[in-house]
């Protein structure tokens, strides 16, 4: 890890007044609001902001950071604190900006398949607001993220396979840059080739490059029906396999999950569910009822042919929204399985004919290990996450999860991978970023000294040496 | 136009003699040699280069860029001539680097659905070589472009309504920059959030921050079934309405191309055609044969709602093959209209909604220009070309033609829309760039410095006042 070594950056007393001045009650630099959002779900040791500010508009997050510019303060986004690669740890101190106020939905235009939200509204909050549009956002990461962070990381999750990632739904943004100008980049029309495509650079910047006050999101029609399965294998390769051959004849799948029985034993404790402990596909079929049968039909074959069993059906939203919240508390879940532990988190994707060997390589250096394990991942884009469980407490343990970890990642690059399919860089990546991307990582950087010259934004993550 | 006034940069006779040392017969300054360098399928006047290269590998157009970049010598990357804004012209003189060498198909990936291609490689080519992978490269924006081309400018084109744009196929890049280093971008996962998405930062950026040598692309499996159906209305706004009832109810419909009467009334002039000289709708659907019903018959329906008349069908390869060769010819058949003339081309794109009002209000504009004009568009995604038939000797014809052009993406803007949907901003559209995106065009401008300090690379292209 490169641990933003670089000491606390002072807080002037000026600043501390300035914005207590502009915000008053929606400014704070309690020990209990920096505590929570000095925080996240990786494993990183804590690291507490300054101060904390809530804007409400575009306009307070600009004068928001002209202020810090001014002072030579680092500013760093805050969504809901769902990273889990140290995003919002603020290692050099600085103004937290929590964006929990400015979580409206700004328009939904469902003639244009689009909507406009602000980065503080969250994955349900948006799918509550289209409730009965027809509409739906298909973006779903597991946690109830908030937009701005998804977009900040380039998340994706278990639609992505049918529906993309944030690249592919956000169509725009409006962004404050590092010395407090607003910009818009994209818009609401399907394409453009007007100019450099700010849009996509700004998703996954992590912060680093500008803070993103409205989104434009493309939405999808809500599927006509909806199915979902559930099916065990003998073992983790009989199931990829059957993963790949799906992928590979085209089956417009939805979702295909993959859970090794150590992830379902663990669901099984924590959600009180009744599954199998054996290697798992989930899946869920979106179209016409004739295409969701005749996807089923096909996976059902594929999945007998590589001697898996039970294959059973969830019709019923009841059921399938048991089995996709077990789902989603999978990581909470495999936490659970030793009290107190943090995860440590690969996230590789690799090219799908990959994805055997690679998480076969994955399960040895697992076992190498020594540590409690599990493999959970979206399968069909060739992503999937080893959680290891380690005392926070312990460096050898971490020491030890840190060397799988290392070795997963370079199994996945070798194979045409990447180190991180979803979750970003943050702290925890730098060093397989450069490994990824060699000397990309320059271009990276002078991109970054160009956008935010005195290095305010979300300072020491993504790229190294900053 | 924000014509690049600015002198021509003195080509020295020392790197005359480093490309001849290091290339022979594949550098050439002869004038027939500049002249077909100097010119693409634009408006605007002929700009030769100095001098043209004809490099084979990543390597040689590295040295080519060192040796151009040691001297202050432009750098203009050249695929096959077919822009339409002026992409290729060498205002400032300068070295153009010619791609028809390195046109190989280096690698075909079928069990992940990706390719890895040089810029030189034509999408008619690229198609040729994945005849029986059950494969194929989606992307279609009428002429046979290349690669390289098709990155540089964003193109789309007719398929893009279902399989997007090359935004969304490039999956990674081998790009040289302009100090002559060579970098490689994204890679083969089918997802990625590690770190900035310089992939679609260089897609788009039409050969001013760096020039690509090697392009990764995901391909699309050939489908099982594919039909084609035209059908003829009794005004371009019932044509409208039905594309937008289509796209509204989620129909993944393959094409859908609109044209004017006029346009009809060309292609059949160029093509031999019989088609009724009325606003007519191209369609094309792809799927499972019961999917391609239910698409065909769903939009059969819509357009009899709007007064659609001989829903025609071409289920036969051969019919489907010669409506499409005549629409694709369609620019060639409007310049036909009127010997000698050049086209002043719209690309405007706006969201689906407003497709209707922003081709009423251009047709306004189209007739008080008094000009020879049609329309022809890739109306699923909102985008719709107006061509302006001018004597490129006649400065006043082209000032008409110019203040069309001006209203009708003023009409775009103020609907949400964009510039230019898949042209590119090239010469000709930068004032529209500033229009529509005002300040965020300084940070292009930043962007553009922190990458190609000297300018050298397609200097006058895309960001004003470069």
């Amino acid at each position: 890890m490169h641990a933003p070594g670089a000491e606390r950056i002072a807080f002037p007393a000026a600043l501390h007044a300035a914005l207590a001045a502009m915000l008053g009650e929606r400014y704070s630099s309690a020990a209990a609001v920096c505590g929570h959002h000095g925080h996240d779900e990786s494993h990183f040791p804590d690291a507490l902001p300054d101060a904390v500010a809530f804007p409400e508009s575009t306009e307070e997050v600009a004068a928001i950071v002209r202020a810090c510019a001014a002072h030579g303060v680092p500013v760093i986004a805050f969504g809901i604190g769902s990273s889990l690669e140290g995003h919002v740890l603020a290692f050099r101190g600085g103004l937290s900006v929590d964006f929990t106020r400015m979580n409206h939905v700004l328009a939904v235009n469902p003639e244009d398949l689009d909507c406009i939200v602000q980065p503080g509204v969250t994955r349900k909050q948006l799918n509550a607001a289209l409730h009965g549009s027809g509409l739906f956002f298909p973006i779903d990461p597991g946690a109830d993220a908030t937009l701005g962070g998804m977009s900040a990381t380039r998340a994706s999750g278990t639609n992505a396979v049918r529906y993309g990632t944030m690249r592919d739904v956000v169509l725009g943004l409006t962004v404050v840059l590092a010395d407090g100008s607003v910009i818009r980049t994209g818009g609401r029309a399907r394409k453009s080739s007007a100019g450099y495509d700010l849009t996509r650079l700004f998703v996954g910047s992590e912060g680093t490059l500008g803070i993103m006050t409205e989104i434009t999101l493309r939405l999808a029609p809500v599927p006509e029906a909806v199915a979902a399965a559930v099916c065990t294998f003998p073992s983790v390769n009989d199931a990829v396999q059957t993963v790949i051959q799906t992928i590979q004849m085209g089956v417009p799948v939805a979702r295909i999950e993959l859970l090794d029985a150590m992830m379902v034993r663990a669901i099984n404790a924590h959600s009180k569910t009744t599954l199998a402990e054996a290697p798992t596909l989930f899946f869920e079929f979106h179209g016409s009822p004739a295409s969701v049968k005749e996807q089923a039909q096909t996976v059902q074959e594929l999945a007998a042919g590589n001697d898996g069993q039970d294959f059973e059906w969830a019709e019923h939203p009841e059921d399938r929204s048991r089995l996709w919240a077990a789902r989603h508390n999978a990581y909470f879940a495999a936490l659970a399985l030793r009290p107190g532990a943090r995860a440590i988190t690969t996230d590789v994707c690799v090219p799908i004919s990959r994805l055997a060997d690679c998480i076969a390589a994955a399960e040895q250096d697992m076992q190498k290990s020594g540590l409690v394990r599990t493999i959970v991942g979206h399968v069909g884009d060739g992503n999937f996450h080893v959680l290891l469980l380690v005392d926070p407490e312990n460096p050898d343990e971490i020491e030890r999860a840190e060397a799988a970890s290392r070795c997963i990642v370079q199994h996945a690059l070798d194979m045409g991978g990447t180190c991180t399919g979803e979750h970003g860089i943050g702290v925890g990546k730098q060093d397989f970023l450069v490994a990824e991307h060699g000397a990309a990582v320059d271009v990276m950087r002078a991109i970054k000294r160009a956008l935010d010259p005195a290095n305010l934004l979300n300072p020491g993550k993504v790229v190294p040496g900053l």
